[in-house]
């Protein structure tokens, strides 16, 4: 399946979480056995292409298909989680949402000292989750410039603000409007 | 790679979340490409036996292993959320936990009526999640028979418990003293 056929398999849902925004749902995608599989396909060539050592992926949608690019490539799996949820040594770093803020943790164990780490996510809006997740997987030693995304919201400014950053960025749909 | 081989890659960590607990914790596991990828073929070649038609994870960590294994069977997956996350249509089961009550959600059109759903989640402790879950998939229609775990506790009596429910559990390794 090419990208534009699973761009048809997403659902969009108007006014969620608050009214005026267009939600991308992935629901209708991994619900369909081989747009999932396709899904996956296409990111493992692109975090192979990359050089991926292991696959580091962002709480909770993240850990779909970034745990499923790592068993495609038989490289490890980081989880970036939300504070609190990891048992072990954690480091962590705080960021900016539009209202208040928010904080991702990993276990610095999870990093060889120079590892090629490749970020995995389902969407890319503002960026946020996504350099601060870089800027924790660096403080744990990994090496980090590649993210992958199954979406992209180009008009939020997320990819221009990481490739801003030195990161490479790969999306295989876009959604314009946010 | 054997379950016991697995089970070495689980690390222990004493007192988390609290005094006089031993978690069980998979960033080990997860963290080992060889280790990730034969866990998810043992979960896939106990999904597949058990006919399973879509598989069904719990957030967060269910996501790691049960979208993994949809794909290995080219399957879809259903996420099973927390509240407030999925953005059309929902419906939802609440459960009590030790102190206070949780609840979980799915958005019914991902389960055809009398589709075989098997339950995949990363540990059972008590079973009241996974409980859940089957209750939530069976309310969409789903035939829900089988859950599988990378875990179990047998000393906290959560495998008996789905039994006793008409469950059929499986897990890949068990860790006494729960």
């Amino acid at each position: 399946m090419t990208a534009e056929d699973l761009k048809a398999l997403i659902r969009t849902v108007p006014d969620f979480p608050e009214p005026g925004i267009q939600f991308r749902d992935i629901t209708t995608l991994i619900g369909h056995g081989a747009g999932l599989a396709a899904t996956v396909d296409h990111l493992a060539t692109r975090a192979e292409r990359a050089g991926a050592q292991a696959i580091a992926g962002m709480e909770a949608r993240g850990f779909i298909f970034g745990a499923a690019v790592a068993i495609r490539l038989g490289i490890g799996f980081v989880p970036v989680r939300k504070p609190g949820k990891l048992p072990a040594e954690t480091i962590g770093v705080d960021y900016a949402l539009e209202y208040g803020s928010d904080r991702l943790e990993i276990d610095p164990a999870a990093i060889r000292s120079g590892q090629s780490v490749v970020i995995v996510d389902d969407l890319i809006a503002t960026g946020g989750t996504a350099m601060a997740a870089a800027q924790l997987l660096r403080l744990a030693g990994g090496t980090v410039e590649n993210a992958l995304f199954v979406i992209d919201l180009p008009d939020l400014g997320g990819a221009a603000r990481l490739r801003a950053a030195g990161l490479t960025v790969q999306s295989l749909m876009q959604f314009e409007g946010g």
